[in-house]
């Protein structure tokens, strides 16, 4: 089992171990592990954005816009390896319910189904969005339990059923869903599948060619450290740009945006997607983050990733088990994303304690904290260091917290 | 007629010359009059984009979202007195395009009506927007001549109609539209009125309260000086917040957003028409750009526009009419907003001229130049330069040009 010694020696030998020194690190050793809500600064954020706000705008003003629309283009193509997409299918625009509303609604309308199916592990924001899609579309929602199965999915399809949307991750459990069997046996029943990337994109491969995943949303800000509220992205396998009439239809979107024509062409690719000006200051933090972890390889972050989570879950079942703590992440690295969730009935005073203690984690209601690892800046060591601080916090009974129960995003 | 002295007489005199030092201006003598497109950059834009990424992201991490989360709250509230809305009616959040669709979706489902009525200057991705919430709704967009009046209106509603979309000054003649009588003209319909402010917010004071606006829309990268793509805002008057549902249902506009429901129940306040997290970085730009012009007032704003184009069009009439330029925007000040717009048969030649002579106007196809005047950093002296070097661009024909004329963005 891994001791300060041990995870020191990790550290020097770690491939991934001179990534740390692209992110900003404010000299106060604290040990972040919340990096599935917000990444850390990179470095080349803070000269992009700078860059982009004092000569982009300030000086090129209106004239940087070739540049502005060429970013937009080329942030996309640029993410697409890292989530194992083609090259041409996939759009960084708007925020991430907002993508996820437009794939829904264009899905059930092309499918001329009206029922989405999801599971109760899924964010509460995507399963409000798709709810909605589903109502308008003269459907419902329908849920299947938390952690679907192809078999779970499989019960629940019919011909209303249009379309499958769930977390390739779950933000609660960090639990990773069988991507490939769950998207066949939608296939097999006759929906598309959409899914939700946010607690996987930048933390582990994808398989969206394998699998043959139809649509997938996810967000910017978390493993691929694009600053807050980065824009959200898109996908949309190739052959089925053309099948897809997306609804909030704006000039970005437009086959000729500048021809400023009295009715509405969609574009021939995935710029359909699109809708208005998106937020520049906020798309060069996203195309920042993204850098960094393609110069990183996806690859190289799993298998780190996994000597993490594999390593905290063996220390939390020797140190915290006995502390009261339960593992609610699956145990079979194959089967989780890169954080782990312990339940214990006292997390929300244990995690404001270790926010006093320079441990960042994520509290959720009622009873979870979440351990988030970012390869690409967390060390072996901050392992061994939360272990303990966790270990001590739950024994000092004197800390008594702070009033506001609710804090923090995921 | 104002000639160079006189010009420069003004600048001196003039309230709000100060406020061209809250600019960044490279010392590079560029006349920018397209400020209508992207307005310049906010000296405390710098600085508070820099402290966001450096200190709140970067030190802040996850930690910053309580200061985030109340920037949003608060920056609605800072823009309400400068369109005439009530404090609590207004919220900045996605692109202006995403906003028009939820209100504009939202209205014709309260309304229970399916056709919407705009005008043929509508800016063209405001009218793809409507065609398609309307063809949702099984209804159609209606469309009667550019420059709307109360009269053209009236005679276009029926029970079908449950909207009425215009935009307050036209992107493309600035003619400004009778708000007040074109809104009472909707209500006797029997429909609502959604104005898009694009063009108007941060150049003129908007009439939300006494005209009784139902909806309202804009951007704040125009006049208000946010950024590029900074972040949209939409108006609702106080007591339509519950009559309406807007149709992206995320957790930003849940009651309880981190309560993390298994439904959704909108928040009670305008936070409701939000759906995720806002792109921190561009809303910042859009606050301190809003800053600027609330340190102004609205009032001086529209006092020095109005003095700007008048001067521009009586300059342009003697030195531009016989030089084959016609003027599209209205003569009568109270009838337009801050840009005026010229039409010449080698509008694209000359645009591309200026350009070249340090003068930034914008070329609308086919044959239409704007010269946009903000009065926080323009100056009178730009005026007369302008002109002067649009007489020479005329008369220059060794000019050839770029090859691409479709550059801009409105």
């Amino acid at each position: 089992m891994m001791g300060l010694e041990t995870a020191r020696q990790l550290d020097r030998t770690d491939p991934l171990g001179a990534f740390r020194g692209e992110f900003a690190m404010a000299d106060d050793g604290l040990v972040y592990l919340d990096g599935n809500s917000l990444g850390r600064l990179p470095k080349r954020a803070v000269a992009a954005v700078m860059t982009t706000v004092e000569a982009a705008w300030g000086v090129g003003l209106v004239r940087s816009w070739d540049l502005w629309l060429s970013l937009l283009r080329e942030t996309g193509d640029r993410l697409a390896p890292l989530i194992g997409a083609d090259v041409g299918d996939v759009l960084i625009t708007d925020q991430t319910s907002v993508d996820l509303y437009k794939l829904a609604d264009a899905a059930l309308h092309a499918m001329q189904r009206p029922d989405i199916v999801t599971d109760a592990g899924n964010f509460p924001s995507d399963r409000y969005v798709l709810a909605a899609v589903a109502d308008r579309a003269g459907g419902r929602l329908r849920t299947v339990p938390a952690d679907a199965s192809a078999d779970s999915i499989a019960h629940e399809l019919d011909e209303q059923v249009g379309l499958v949307s769930l977390s390739h991750v779950a933000y609660r459990s960090g639990a990773m869903l069988d991507i490939e069997a769950i998207t066949a046996a939608t296939h097999a029943g006759g929906a598309l599948a959409l899914w939700d990337l946010s607690h996987s994109a930048g933390a582990t491969p994808i398989p969206l060619r394998e699998a043959e995943v139809d649509l997938a949303v996810g967000c910017t800000y978390k493993y691929l450290n694009g600053g807050p509220g980065a824009p959200g992205f898109l996908f949309v396998r190739t052959d089925l740009h053309d099948e897809l009439i997306q609804p909030i239809q704006g000039w970005f979107g437009h086959r000729d945006m500048f021809g400023f024509l009295p009715t509405y062409e969609p574009a021939a690719t995935i710029a359909r997607f699109a809708t208005g000006t998106p937020p520049v200051l906020s798309l060069v933090g996203a195309r920042a983050g993204i850098e960094v972890s393609a110069a990183a390889g996806i690859e190289a972050i799993r298998a780190k990733s996994v000597a993490m989570t594999s390593a905290f879950i063996e220390l939390a079942e020797t140190a915290l088990q006995s502390r009261g703590f339960m593992l609610m992440t699956p145990r079979a690295s194959d089967r989780r994303g890169s954080h782990v969730a312990l339940s214990h009935p006292e997390s929300w005073r244990i995690t404001q304690d270790l926010r006093d203690r320079g441990v960042i984690v994520d509290f959720r209601a009622p009873d979870v904290i979440r351990y988030g690892f970012a390869p690409l800046y967390n060390r072996f060591e901050e392992i061994v260091v939360s272990i303990e601080q966790t270990a001590e916090a739950v024994d000092d009974r004197t800390f008594l917290g702070y009033p506001d129960a609710r804090r923090g995003v995921t």
